[in-house]
């Protein structure tokens, strides 16, 4: 990888895609896993203690239920699909085990946060804790051949689909006075129901593909050329501060969403082009020509954001552009998309690593000043950087 | 007003006091005032419109419920402490009414956001709409002599009372496993008691103050030398991420809320003390030894915090210091004191301040970079700004 600092004027020659799908192999399996294999998992009371220091050293016993859903479904994916290791496995099963023992309330609902021994903190209006649920038994069911547990991913995603359809309400955050929906629901729904479908089958959740696929559709503005974050029920974008804020590395990360449904099919032109749609608009409104990397919230109007750290460098934005732009590359061989990919591959790689403990650092300043030490809190730990590891390996291994 | 860059080592002369008074009332006059007030009060729907960009114009036409309440106060304490000019009365009057007619919810609870005509889009479980409501009335009672308004006030104040001692109850974020209590509560709660005594009188609120510093006093830990923002029921420390991070320029913003209840009692050495004691423990803590200012979070025991944006610079923790600070040399005459103002007024002076379009930006990198250029948004608008001016000039002139 001695030139993915230069810039790229060409498309990846074969050598340059081996020495990238060996760098991000090793630094999954040499790097990040250990990092979080080493003490994550709480061998007192089950689930993972994933709040970490730059160190390594614990600075918070509390427990993400979102993080022992995507731990767990991190840790499945890869026995799954790289190599049937028993430490992963087992792993795994600890986040599984800890959800289903002590994250449900007693109304069905998962909490959001637990303390170390499993007792409940706080709960959410949001169903995010039973989708990254839902991916974690789908994950470990398959892994471990357990059909009740598929059985409790298919029942937990249809209650999903319930709330989703407001057949069981959940307790409003705004009044109805300006009603308005996310693009987070029907992205991150895509994504557990594309790996419930593909891990222990759901002929239900395969059937809500395209519904979520339209829904997020209508969020794609060509005449503004952006990926809105709320819309108006009737699709339109609401012109107020909040709803007009754009997320250029969620969006990016919902193009890939369905760049992998074009995949999934085996070839689907509008969904790619769709997808490629996505990344192109959002790569223009996120990348950061003056510091490289993609920041956190833009206003498509040129107005201020109501956030004060929207332009910011965090890890995640970076990692599901580096998935994009090689998806995107991989399915088209434009070297519009090498290049781009070069360049979010370069800048990450050389701004958030942490050189002295591994894994990354997850907060920067725009300028790439590191803003906060912490390898793992409520909001950040091991998903979307092995997640980034994984796809990108797997896709630069099927070509 | 040339050497106040420079690192005192003394005392302010007489001529340098002086200096600094002018200065603060002609901020206040003639650059903070004639900002909001030119295009600020909503001539068509009542209450402001201070969503703004750096030039003035509007972002967004929603109606913080807070800032109804807090422009309000401002105008009508300049009305009652400066000079008797209609406009501010007027303009104050705007802000009372809206809150008035549209801002009380059914069950007697204040809501948190409105739409520019006066509908609620959002409640928060929090009673602060209804204390800077409190003092809004409180001020305009008093200018315009209206007995029913200082009732109003009153009334107000004793069910927020009810709110805060859980007779009225409402809706818990988190669930009881680890209960906690913040200091915003009694040090907001004190602020309005003074206004509501000091304007149109309350024994009830006069008869609150002293509980409130002593609530106060527990989060003061002088074994960390550190003002807490949560404790337990207990006051004990909790040792987890969120509740340990300390907010500094909140802390000192408390500091000069005792400060000043030791002016109004003209003289209580205990309380001067105590309001001296967190002023050193946060400047220590929150002072920027690298960049200057005050930083927005720490952890005391060096942890990471779980924000990111922690060691920005807002606006309004060095508007509180800069009152502290001067509020603390003025009442001991110590240099140390006279040399943190130097510093922290130089700094502030310095970074915020818009030169082109006059007013101040609220959102500056660690290093001094503008992050977000808007003058009003949910959180920021005519408040700190106007306050910490007025204050500082009042403190200058009763010397």
């Amino acid at each position: 990888m001695e030139n993915v600092g230069a810039v790229q004027t060409k498309g990846y020659s074969q050598q340059e895609l081996k020495e990238l799908k060996d760098f991000y192999l090793d630094s999954l399996l040499g790097d990040t896993l250990p990092f979080w294999l080493k003490e994550g998992v709480d061998r007192e009371h089950g689930g993972y203690l994933l709040m970490r220091d730059a160190d390594g050293s614990l600075i918070d016993d509390d427990k993400s239920v979102w993080f022992q859903g995507r731990f767990a479904t991190i840790l499945g994916m890869l026995y799954n699909e790289y190599e049937q290791r028993n430490e992963w496995l087992e792993a795994a099963k600890a986040g599984v085990d800890f959800l289903k023992k002590h994250c449900v309330d007693t109304d069905g609902r998962m909490f959001f946060m637990m303390t170390r021994e499993g007792k409940p903190l706080r709960k959410r209006r949001y169903f995010f804790s039973e989708a990254f649920a839902i991916s974690a038994f789908a994950q470990v069911a398959k892994a471990s051949g357990d059909e009740q547990l598929a059985q409790e991913a298919r029942d937990l995603f249809r209650k999903c689909m319930s709330y989703y359809d407001g057949e069981i309400s959940l307790e409003p955050k705004f009044t109805d006075e300006r009603p308005g929906k996310g693009i987070g629901v029907p992205m991150i729904f895509l994504n557990v129901a594309q790996q419930l479908v593909d891990t222990v089958g759901c002929s239900y959740a395969e059937s809500c593909i395209d519904r979520f696929i339209d829904e997020m559709r209508a969020f794609v503005k060509d005449d503004i050329a952006c990926v809105m974050e709320v819309l108006s029920p009737a699709d339109d974008i609401i012109d107020h501060i909040a709803e007009r804020t754009c997320n250029p590395g969620h969006a990016i990360e919902a193009a890939w969403f369905i760049l992998h449904e074009s995949i999934r099919r085996r070839g689907d032109d509008e969904l790619q082009a769709l997808g490629l749609k996505m990344l192109d608009y959002m790569w223009e409104r996120g990348w950061d020509k003056e510091h490289g990397g993609i920041l956190y919230f833009v206003d498509p109007t040129g107005k201020p954001v109501q956030e004060y750290w929207h332009d910011m460098k965090f890890w995640w934005p970076q990692c599901e552009t580096i998935i994009a732009t090689l998806m995107a590359y991989q399915l088209t061989g434009d070297e519009k998309y090498a290049q781009w990919h070069q360049m979010i591959h370069e800048y990450t790689h050389r701004v958030f690593p942490d050189k002295e403990h591994g894994e990354w650092f997850g907060y920067f300043h725009r300028d790439g000043v590191l803003a906060n030490r912490a390898k793992g809190n409520h909001f950040k730990g091991p998903f979307h950087l092995p997640r980034m590891q994984w796809v990108c390996y797997k896709l630069l291994s099927d070509q």
